[in-house]
């Protein structure tokens, strides 16, 4: 066994605060150096200074609007019935923005001004300073325009500009260096073998550092070699702010940061209570912030977030970047680990693991979970707007649905089709707790033969359901390329040696095992496999590609995307469940007009083992 | 008089909707064309296709914590009691992420093994599949990754490159060119003349293009000539993807976009009902969207956000950012035009025009404006947790609070010291009821000569107030440089000749003024000027040193500001009235401790004329 390096569970907050210390004592600098830049250079870096007004804005008195300037005073006593005159040297035209001729202290709008001749009528009196914009109305000189500390917008470099800033003191833009390291850790490009991953974990947390308004560079992977890290990490530290180092932050056999900190420099914390990203390493070497980061994708953003952000924000002397939050009502009770803050990501009103999250939701250590219905706050990842215009899809998992998703938002961006996968039994509770617009279904009623409809009368009872169908679709057994064990159907599942790879329950495809094994008096005993639940049909397929399994019940389409055999069993229907509310409202409307055009109804046929002849029909 | 183009106050969807008519019919692209980049180069850019997975993420049954990989059979009836010894052929020490061996089903974690010799040792039985990250777990094979139309993120970029894809289909960057006009604007750098102003939107416009994601260019300012405006226009659209010509949008005398578009292409729309923002200029010229933007620059930057961020991302296929809002209570009553769309720069609890404002009001154009205490939607232009730790003044208004706030934020990169400046009257009222945390205040009390307060007492009544001193300062007539007229002081204003700046009612400096000239039995209407109002001591400045004015009553600080000449009139004490809960408070504690700092005296004493012996002194 190697040996262990300590690994702590820190509180994050006690971590950060841990990392700041150790770094003032390495001699890190508590400020990136300033240096003055020309203004139109200065968007997104941070005022090293407070900068001053030079120049009044506007400049001098200028006219607010376009029309006549005038003196205020020759205007007294004009009314509708009784006009006031004033002749060609008692007015003059002015644009907006043009400085007001002397003796002049106020501005008609044109709209206003009628003609006899060349005099001007006008039939209301105008106030001293009407329709005047006031030399200094904007900024006077000498006021405090910007602090320092503040990030620069568009509107923060111009209001600067025009108060007579040509250059602005900035802090320098942070550098951000990031190391992989690992034996099995392949470039993006090259194609990966048996055991070996992609180094994505640069590549995201250089993005990330950019989007925080950093400059960023990847060095090339290092193998797991103690000296040679300790090499890379010592050219590393020389020119940059912070160094990340991807992987090897863990306590394993091949994870020598957390030592190489050590032995170059100050090793502050090395695991904190963070779930997930709990292997992290904070220290610095030769007078520079080191964060060693988990190899395992989510931890690795998260940590970047939690530990990085504030450092590189501190650096500046500015705030770190907050995402905005709303306040949401929990919708399923959420366990959590005691002394870990658990960082979940949501959608609305689902927990769920997808890439397109809507938000985070922090469980503080010292919780140990949430129960259905609190408030909580989550901090939001996209748009509200976007949000409000995704149509949420809980239930089965059909790969119409992706391709539905797609169509959409090619139509129209600000549309998003979520599908989250719990099976179908769970889409038709879910839709009864109000927590999706539609749940997709395909539940055979081994009593009736009939599809759907006698779980949304059992499960939606009274409520006033509608059902609409999606496609028929052909269910099988996914098998490896080439049939080689030559199963032929349900029936051979009881044969030894066949390695089945299961349904959850609640799965239509699960019920639809159950009601086919019934069928041929199989005990689900004699399936080898049976209590080994996959969660979607590519994830069985994933599992027989894989030779985990030999078999698996599944869709055509799954199969294929796999390059893997099929055999068929049934065709079923797969249908759309929705309130009789939600059927008619707008933000469903854009779905079911993509379900009538025949370009999708062919690019879903184009998917194999798809009817479209129903599609959209309204069953109920 | 010009010849005027059609002005109409077209609501701002329904300009948006005839722009874009306007644009698919003069040949615009719908959307911009398509392109494959390298994952690394993708960042930001909007997808143009879906990504479906190509590689499971993970690529195979991996490891999810350090430990031992095991056969979870080989564990059944371990028990603290009776623990279970696997020998070395039935375990492998695995780290995270790495590929299960074969035979094995399940991780234990290291910190729940032991070892006895080389034996390891469990006390608990574990499930199959524990802490195994499944094939494709994350991402399986055929999976949609993302949607046609996403803006690719740091974590997006990462999942794909991790689901097998090298390179992206996205939609080519937007170009936008940004052509200045006017005779009377001059480029950041050189010095304007008189009636002259600095360009400083066509900086604000790119970096806001740019902030949306956008390549930006600025063109040279071409003066008010319809044939030279003209060349430039059709140079232009022929290499950028939205063209916007900043100021002649209105219906001058020399403004000539609207004529220039209606001449070379579409003129779709001349004047939207939006304040500020209200001549705008919406069309197409040779297959190319052409936007007029109005020449103030709060108009320009509003006209970016409300016409050319959304049309440029319906270029690129996406939806239009979003600033996150807040739903806010108003605190006084808020009037707008009806027909007018109004935007309003809110701060938080009052209606401001400053540069550091912390969100946009919009006030429909179907409406008179809100009643106080009305719930109102505001878009955040701050973050949440920054507008929190803003200590808002509301008040007088003084250098030293400048000077203060950006010390404050220099400490403290979270902190923020906001001032709005009412006078102190207005300050006190505000602290009433609620809007401020403090109010700067020096009002003189005629019939006591005791200053603040009696002012305290009277209009926070019962209240639990409290007063800290900020400094004592000099009063005097701010004239111009060599004080020309002579003036010696007060008295002199009565004088024929002599142009005077007054300050608004409820300013303690105008309170001054008149307790001043009733000292010296002279009647306000004998002072020419007594009626002109400005609103703080640098718009007093700035209006003698451009001779608007001979004399002012305000501070030195705001005369030596502009290098003008001052007159002594009178030292005053300026204080800080909070409430007693709020002087405790942690957000007010930076403050406080400020005051007590010599380095920040001597730099109050360095402004000139500024007393601190009281600073940070208890009044009350």
């Amino acid at each position: 066994m190697a040996d262990s390096p300590f690994i702590r569970d820190v509180p994050a907050a006690q971590a950060l605060a841990a990392w700041h210390s150790a770094c003032a004592a390495a001699g890190c600098p508590d400020r990136l150096p300033a240096e003055r830049v020309r203004v139109e250079d200065a968007a997104g870096l941070v005022t090293a200074g407070p900068v001053w007004a030079t120049r009044s804005s506007p400049p001098f008195d200028a006219a607010g609007m376009d029309g006549i300037a005038v003196r205020a005073a020759d205007t007294i006593g004009a009314a509708e019935t009784s006009p006031v005159y004033l002749p060609p040297a008692g007015y003059d035209v002015v644009d907006t923005g043009d400085p007001l001729p002397p003796g002049r202290d106020a501005v008609v709008m044109r709209e206003h001004v009628h003609y006899r001749g060349d005099e001007a009528e006008l039939r209301t009196a105008v106030a001293p300073y009407q329709h005047v914009r006031s030399i200094g109305e904007d900024v006077a000189v000498a006021e405090l325009l910007l602090p320092e500390g503040h990030r620069l917008r568009a509107t923060d470099i111009a209001a600067a500009a025009a108060a007579g800033a040509t250059h602005l003191l900035v802090r320098r833009r942070p550098v951000v260096t990031v190391l992989p390291t690992g034996d099995e850790v392949r470039p993006i490009g090259a194609e990966p073998g048996t055991g070996e991953i992609t180094d994505t974990n640069s590549l995201m947390l250089a993005t990330q550092a950019r989007e925080a308004g950093c400059e960023a560079h990847c060095l090339p992977i290092e193998p797991d070699d103690p000296a040679r890290i300790a090499r890379a990490v010592r050219a590393a530290v020389a020119g940059c702010d912070l160094l990340i180092i991807v992987a090897g932050s863990s306590a394993g056999r091949d994870d020598y940061t957390a030592r190489v900190v050590a032995e170059l420099g100050t090793l502050a914390v090395h695991g904190v209570a963070v779930r997930p990203g709990h292997p992290v390493v904070l220290g610095a070497v030769g007078g520079t912030p080191v964060l060693g980061a988990p190899g395992y994708p989510v931890s690795a953003a998260l940590t970047f977030d939690i530990f990085a952000e504030p450092l590189l924000a501190g650096l500046a002397g500015t705030a770190p970047r907050r995402r905005p939050r709303i306040t949401a009502r929990l919708a399923r009770k959420l366990a959590s680990p005691l002394g870990m803050d658990d960082w979940i990501r949501v959608r609305l009103g689902v927990v769920t693991s997808e890439v397109s999250t809507d938000g985070l939701l922090v469980v503080p250590a010292g919780l140990e979970g949430y129960h259905p219905g609190e408030q909580v706050e989550v901090e939001l990842l996209r748009g509200a707007d976007e949000i409000a215009r995704t149509i949420v899809a809980i239930g089965s998992h059909d790969l119409v649905l992706d391709l539905a998703a797609s169509a959409l938002r090619a139509q129209d961006p600000m549309v998003t089709l979520a599908s989250s996968n719990v099976g179908s039994l769970g889409g038709l509770v879910a839709l009864r707790d109000g927590l999706c617009h539609l749940a997709g279904s395909h539940l055979l009623d081994p009593a009736t033969g009939e599809y759907t409809l006698p779980y949304v009368d059992r499960i939606l009872g009274g409520a006033d359901a509608r059902v609409v169908r999606l496609v028929h679709r052909d269910q099988g057994l996914i098998v490896a390329a080439g049939n080689p064990l030559g199963l032929t159907g349900i029936k051979d599942l009881a044969g030894a040696g066949v390695r089945y790879i299961n349904r959850q329950r609640g799965a239509g495809t699960r019920m639809l095992l159950d009601h086919e094994l019934a069928r041929h008096q199989i005990s689900p005993d004699a399936v080898d496999g049976y209590a080994r639940e996959e969660h979607t049909h590519l994830a069985v397929a994933a599992a027989v590609a894989a030779g985990r399994g030999d078999a698996g019940l599944g869709i055509l389409a799954a199969a294929r995307a796999f390059g893997l055999d099929f055999v068929p069993v049934t065709r079923e229907p797969y249908d759309l469940v929705v309130t009789a509310a939600a059927l008619d409202s707008p933000l469903l409307a854009p779905l079911w007009a993509l379900l009538a055009a025949s370009e999708f109804q062919a690019a879903v046929t184009g998917l194999g083992g798809y009817s479209t002849e129903e599609m959209g029909r309204r069953i109920r």
